[in-house]
């Protein structure tokens, strides 16, 4: 992929990691894209090394497809938009661990998915993949709503709709809860009733709760009671969120995440049909993030 | 505690195992109790090996304290009531185990639990502590309702209370929920607030969450909303329960475990008033359990 650039040039890469996988992007200093690559699941929340790991590979991976080796990481100043870093302790860990970048510039999934989004350093982004949250970021003010992650917030996320799907099937089971066409769909897709659901589930995380998020989807398209119920309350959290973001004014506002494009429809009409279409991926805005911080850190060393 | 017994004496030990602790009780042959032990959390569903261990270690308290050495368990017949081991894969795991006992009889803790509760192995029991379910065992017939763990079950849990609890303060902390007194007392008792709650709460288990149980109670009582909803959604939960085992027609039915004594208060009225006194702590029933299954087996192995 793209043309392999002088051995002196600076790389730029993005990492979008989130709960589920890590986006890798290389482009040149002429932000044309070297090369791409996959990782996999990068929240430091559910475990640092996991994640440095799995920015690592992702990175390895883009610098092959750029026809590079591992060893150009000494070249590439890294933009990392993480999820969970958002919570001080972990912020800190990632940004201080040994790299092997030539500079690492560390900010939260949220902050470089609205960059990207929007093409610019303003604008609203809301999130419904396998977590939840909203973000915008208005002539230099943030604001960062949910974020709180699995399994005490992400209301509207597919791991949230998981476990509320898991939650009313055993429910049903038991008979002490509505009965619900999602016990047979989760029957279906993990060969398991009952009890038999929990062993399933057990050492279970939030990716694997959000394969669920699907089956909630078909059941409520179909009328089932307790499907729309769990639609509903989730899309009815990220309406909130999204009319919370809007007071700030941001210029544009967004959807991202894999539960987006199915949740949108169940939100408030006048809210689903304001929001933009992001303008590019996540992994984009980290490379904006990146070059944008060691340009300013180069020009303040030179000046 | 009591006269140490002929060096050829047989031991019988009941162990009653949850999520936050196990309990060890040694009697002789006589039913005298020799020595009580405690031990760490023991549920195998959050980690066999830590249950284990917390097993010995109960084990070797209660033997110490009946002035006896560790090395004393080849005399002792085990009787393991433990919660997580209704999962097939976790009964048979622990089932297998290279235990150091004499002989060793596993079931769960809600088996031996409603057998030292009525004394008989006709009854019913609810329990309310870290988790939650109901189970009877009605002529040789058992139903077990719930114990599907956290955070995908036990509704009038401390877990499942605390879980509520935190979710509601960080959507409070949002301005996305209503206030709540709970943001408060939380601050007070974790020394956070907002997203610092959630790191707080990194890698917290159930008997974490079930530690914020009380706040709720506290709230409730004077009147704030969203305890009053989380009280009230767990005990008519555990009503429900209650009503669905009293179908089976038991003798006796009890409410055991650390949140019982104050969730019973906001159950029905009809159903609170019919619980009866637990006559003795779960362990016994442990002791119990072990004792009439090597009776039986060593009635076998002679006839």
């Amino acid at each position: 992929m793209g043309k392999k650039p002088a051995s002196g040039d600076t790389l730029y890469l993005g990492i979008d990691g989130g709960g589920t996988k890590c986006r890798a992007v290389l482009v040149n200093e002429s932000n044309q894209v070297l090369g791409v690559g996959n990782g996999g699941p990068s929240n430091p929340y559910h475990g640092v090394t996991r994640a440095l790991e799995s920015i690592v590979n992702a990175t390895d991976h883009a610098l092959r497809n750029a026809g590079l080796s591992a060893a150009d990481k000494s070249r590439v100043v890294a933009g990392l938009g993480l999820a969970g870093v958002n919570l001080p302790s972990l912020f800190q860990i990632v940004n201080q661990w040994d790299h092997p970048f030539k500079a690492q510039y560390l900010t939260t999934d949220l902050h470089i998915a609205c960059i990207a989004a929007h093409e610019q350093d303003n604008g609203a982004v809301i999130v419904s993949g396998t977590g939840s949250c909203g973000f915008a970021h208005v002539n230099g003010k943030s604001l960062t709503l949910g974020a709180h992650g699995f399994p005490c917030g992400d209301v509207g996320s597919g791991a949230w709709m998981g476990l509320e799907c898991v939650k009313a099937v055993l429910l049903d089971s038991d008979e002490l809860g509505p009965k619900t066409g999602l016990t047979e769909l989760v029957a279906e897709q993990l060969q398991a009733r009952g009890i038999m659901i929990v062993e399933r589930l057990n050492g279970a995380k939030s990716s694997d709760y959000a394969k669920l998020a699907p089956l909630v989807f078909a059941a409520a398209e179909e009328g089932d009671e307790v499907a729309l119920s769990i639609v509903h309350t989730g899309a009815d959290y990220l309406t909130q969120v999204a009319r919370k973001l809007w007071e700030l004014q941001p210029p544009r506002m967004a959807m991202l995440g894999g539960v987006s494009s199915r949740i949108v429809d169940w939100m408030d009409k006048d809210i689903a049909t304001r929001m933009s279409d992001p303008l590019n991926q996540p992994e984009f805005g980290a490379v904006h993030f990146a070059r944008s911080r060691f340009m300013a850190e180069a020009s303040v060393a030179t000046s």
